[in-house]
């Protein structure tokens, strides 16, 4: 069964996307720790990042360098935070979070829930800044 | 001032090395949120992840996917998890670190304190894992 991940790269589930190409995607994460976080994915459906092939996994690590640098320009921030966890989505992804204390990075916390308009307006911001 | 890494680098501070090329290094953390944790760095000091030129940059991702399957390998785990931060140390470096829970990836929890035996042995145990 397709990952909800690759649904959402087909367009069968809608996302705000922020940037997207032939290979991989960008979208903001709809509960996120704080706005901004973005999920970065390769649109080929493999559950463990470090089973990517070499040509796919540097294509996913630069597609993301690209992104942290335009979330980096749209919103106010020290620094983006990196996390893959992948016990969570079984479809590799890469949690870029705009940070300003380490606090930022804690998936223990209780995550946002903004609405339709705000991530609309984040995904904009973010996306306007995005050099391919 | 050279930062705590190009020291280890250098090898004017010990570390606990899992591998090392020309380029990049990789060594434990000597609190480690679980046995098996692994900071994977650029020798090059730049402060932060995303400011490395392309070629710094996919270099030190494909190391750290070697490390990674290394640790996988070594150390008992579902997944091996990744982390940047980047507001620690001024020295880009990559947090690798062997998962079988969300909550083992929890920066928040308080961090182990190993002997400098155990470090030794759990590095040594996943060197003999790595394939450069």
């Amino acid at each position: 069964m397709a990952s909800i991940f690759s649904k959402i790269a087909l367009g069968e589930i809608p996302s705000h996307k922020v940037a997207e190409d032939e290979h991989y995607l960008a979208f903001l994460d709809i509960n996120p720790l704080v706005m901004g976080h973005v999920l970065v994915i390769p649109k080929k459906e493999v559950d463990y990042i470090f089973d990517l092939d070499d040509e796919t996994y540097i294509g996913l690590q630069l597609f993301a360098k690209k992104v942290a640098l335009s979330i980096k320009k749209a919103i106010i921030c020290k620094r983006v935070g990196v996390v893959v966890m992948g016990l969570e989505v079984p479809h590799a992804h890469i949690h870029l979070v705009p940070m300003n204390a380490m606090r930022d990075l804690d998936f223990t916390l209780p995550k946002l829930s903004p609405s339709a308009e705000e991530l609309a307006a984040t995904a904009k911001k973010i996306a306007l800044e995005f050099i391919p």
